[in-house]
């Protein structure tokens, strides 16, 4: 298959395209990383992209900001962040791509396990991640040929515990190599509109 | 308990106000009608409106625009519609509101079953009513001073199947006032963190 990683050169991407790779032409995607840069929040960025890379088997998505901070303190501009980056942009992926997928192709996007288990400050990526499971849902039963479109939900990353450690206390976090292996059975498997979740 | 209702001029909105007004003081907010007007899509005018109302016991709100329409031809504007009106209307009137719910008050926000259901053209409606349930599940546990927060989630109504029955054969509909019981649970219960499913 010829695959399309949107955000190959992050910690959980490097390894979606690290296993992808072990059996399929990966084309490695990020804004300043990787063969191809977009801007995912701009959808005619994203609709260059696949007009320069042509037509593709599989897209797989993992980008995404979200903004962490108390809620009382919040600002819409900072709820905004999560909407903007990590929802519209992957659904910008999606609008822009469908018509660039070969019949049967997939969609595989990313959330994260804070949209089922809230923690304190993540009302933003609780939202976001829990909006990603409704679009993922809703195009399901819209998209044609045959294309398919599901989403992965990790939890934590060991990689990233340094950085993000102190908000997930007692959580169990999983390999990005691990994370990697639902992505696996998203693109090679039959199913969607499913949720893969890891580690939980 | 002294009660806002924002939307209370729309469909379900009458309802609702109707039936708490059996037992509260309840202060109508609306676009174009009621004791105030707001728009909800402007926090600062959301800001305005709780400093002119002063203190409150519960908020609920029953507003919120979506765009339905074919997933293949959808544009980000048109996705945006949703995200902007539905999710941030209300998203915005808690965010401003926080500061003047007295202590035990409560939120109650609107999503819908095409969130659980998908429907074809719906795939807007799906992710912004996701969402709702993401905010009130991330909210609940930041919310200080046993601020409460759910989210009502109505079948279609008995008395919309004039518009939007194409979208609903064989949904069993709901009316206004059957659906406005569940804000009543919210509004004067003691839960937190829930959705309300009507009819489904
Ligand atoms: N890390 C975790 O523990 C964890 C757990 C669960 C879920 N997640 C989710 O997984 C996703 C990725 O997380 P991560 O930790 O791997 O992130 P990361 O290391 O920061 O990587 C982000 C990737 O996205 C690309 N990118 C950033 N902005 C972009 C844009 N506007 N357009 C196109 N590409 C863009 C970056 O490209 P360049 O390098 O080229 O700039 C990079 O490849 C996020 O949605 C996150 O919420 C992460
Ligand atoms: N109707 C259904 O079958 C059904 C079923 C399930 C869920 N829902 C959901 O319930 C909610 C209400 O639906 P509805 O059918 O009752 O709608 P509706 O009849 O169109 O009423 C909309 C209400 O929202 C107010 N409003 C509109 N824009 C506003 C803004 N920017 N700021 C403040 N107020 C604003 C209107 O005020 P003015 O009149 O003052 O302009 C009106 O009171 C929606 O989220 C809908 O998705 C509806």
């Amino acid at each position: 298959m010829k695959i399309v990683v949107i955000g190959a050169s992050g910690t959980l991407g490097r390894a979606v395209s690290a296993e992808l790779k072990t059996r399929h032409q990966v084309i490695e995607v990020g804004a300043t990383h990787g063969d191809y840069h977009v801007d995912v929040t701009n959808l005619p960025s994203v609709e260059r992209l696949f007009h320069e890379v042509g037509k593709v088997d599989a897209v797989v998505t993992t980008i995404g900001k979200l903004h962490f901070g108390p809620f009382q303190e919040m600002t819409a501009d900072q709820f905004w962040i999560g909407l903007r980056d990590k929802l519209m942009g992957q659904v910008n992926v999606v609008l822009a791509a469908q018509h660039h997928v070969n019949d049967g192709g997939s969609f595989t996007l990313t959330s994260g396990i804070v949209g089922y288990e809230p923690i304190r400050e993540g009302v933003n990526a609780t939202t976001v991640n829990l909006a990603l499971e409704g679009f993922v849902r809703g195009a399901a039963i819209e998209l044609p040929r045959g294309l398919r479109i599901n989403l992965v939900s990790p939890t934590v990353l060991a990689e990233s515990m340094g950085v993000y450690g102190s908000y997930f206390r007692g959580f169990e976090p999983v390999t990005a190599q691990r994370a990697a292996q639902a992505y696996c059975r998203s693109v090679e498997g039959a199913q969607t509109g499913r949720v893969y979740h890891v580690g939980y």
